[in-house]
């Protein structure tokens, strides 16, 4: 039965608060040695973000049938690694900011050492709870979403995206190009929270596919909509600080096209999405999902 | 037949060989997007390093009967963790060291951004490995590998080490804080490597456990001497800035006794390790490399 339309934000809430007890759980306690460690890990990963990667995995793993005891762990994981990507992009050296998620980033609440081995130790720990819970039907089937979320991390992905990035800074980039860092920067992870959710069940190459091709339509989306709130709203809403990428001459959808133009890219993308889902069972929420990506003005 | 003492050198050669061979082939090519980051993770894997844990992962294997084609994995795996952490602890906010290996730190001949990257970049890479190939005789086990090798790599381990490390800079530690500390910094990596190489094979729990305290024993052996050879040698032999301990007032097992005392402790400690592998069948090479850690002079 399909959940009536006006169910969306109860359900969001609900994996929100899903995910934010198990990472709970899941980090080390601050009484625990290297104490400050633990306490500076714990001070970023809980109590913020709007766990979109999380909500991605929870939806995808209704359309491939997936219990919630199973998925939220590959949720976790994703979001652990995206929480660390954030520590390291707020640092000194790379992105320089000192605001995320409406608090001091972890360099500026602690130290810029604390917040490389934050990083660091949040990356191990989002392949320790991957390979340590049972996620998957078989452990093959496991083995395979732990190399997806590493490619998806690493220099192929996440942190390739984050270089090609530092790269263009102050660079006039074509439309190809920044779309081309943000396939790696952002998409790579969406993909793989995406995908994730769904190996979590029972997944034909098809479904495989759809939801692929879904995941890439709301990565871009999701990204064209991150330049536009940048460029418009004020950090108090954002949470983080805005007018950054102008001010750091960051090559943008909004520094491409015009605002209009690019919502209205955003929109395009949304109903890719919207088609690739076509005919999919249970995919309701991964649908609303498409349309609070490109909505949101947070 | 246990093979005559005298091939040690030629079998660390063939072993270093191996895994610089698989190494380049894992990396992916400089001439891949993006270039620059690719380029940074090859010079600072490539073509130095005494490759001490894949040794120990190729004389672990040789207990369990393991197959060079599935070990050699697991030991890049572990070497790659190791190679990112030098890289992060190098950094201007870390260790600040300029010298590795022999060649200009990441963050000297590249930038400090890209320096935080291909830390970060290798640790995917590290699980991705271990996660893609073979490596084991059941995927449950491979599970178990890579759970393994995220918690020696997190918090509770090598990065939970630095954090504890870089607190006590300047503090005077007692013997057992300072043994606390290299369990995690060091111990954790070596102890993973040494169990990840045997679990490639057929492992039963009381050589696992044997091999594990071998682990530890020559784990704080290796950093007794790293300590010794710090406060000795000159960096041309070390390869490595000399003497920054004591510049840091890094607490160090010789600022906590002689020189003479240190080498009798790591001496008590290659003992123990020796005693652990008493009837291991193939343990030649184990007994080689517990005798070289506390021999060598770089």
């Amino acid at each position: 039965m399909t959940p009536p339309a006006n169910d969306f934000p109860a359900w969001v809430f609900a994996c929100q608060q899903r995910i934010e007890t198990l990472l709970d759980a899941i980090l080390p306690p601050a009484s625990v040695a290297p104490q400050r460690l633990h306490e500076a890990m714990r001070y970023t990963v809980l109590g913020g973000g709007k766990r979109v990667r999380p909500l991605l995995a929870f939806a995808a793993a209704e359309v491939s049938g997936a219990p919630l005891e199973r998925v939220q762990y590959a949720a976790a994981a994703v979001e652990l690694v995206h929480v660390y990507s954030l520590v390291h992009d707020d640092l000194p050296a790379m992105d320089d900011d000192d605001l995320r998620r409406g608090k001091p980033t972890v360099h500026v609440e602690y130290d810029e050492a604390t917040a490389i081995l934050v990083g660091d130790a949040l990356q191990s720990l989002a392949f320790e709870v991957l390979a340590r819970h049972d996620v998957a039907e078989t452990p093959r089937i496991q083995l395979d979403m732990l190399g997806r979320l590493a490619q998806a991390a690493g220099s192929r992905g996440m942190a390739g995206g984050q270089a090609i990035d530092l790269d263009s800074t102050g660079k006039t980039l074509e439309l190809a190009e920044l779309e081309f860092m943000h396939i790696h920067k952002t998409g790579a992870l969406i993909r793989a929270a995406t995908l994730l959710g769904a190996q979590c069940g029972t997944l034909d190459a098809d479904t495989q596919a759809r939801l692929d091709h879904y995941a890439k339509s709301i990565g871009l989306a999701f990204q064209v909509i991150d330049d536009v709130l940048d460029a418009e709203a004020p950090s108090a809403t954002l949470g983080k600080t805005a007018g950054k990428d102008a001010a750091h001459r960051k090559p943008t959808y909004v520094s491409l096209m015009d605002i209009g133009a690019a919502r209205e890219l955003a929109n395009r993308l949304r109903q890719d999405a919207h088609d690739a889902l076509e005919g999919l069972p249970n995919s309701t929420h991964l649908h609303q999902l498409a349309d609070f990506v490109v909505e949101r003005n947070f």
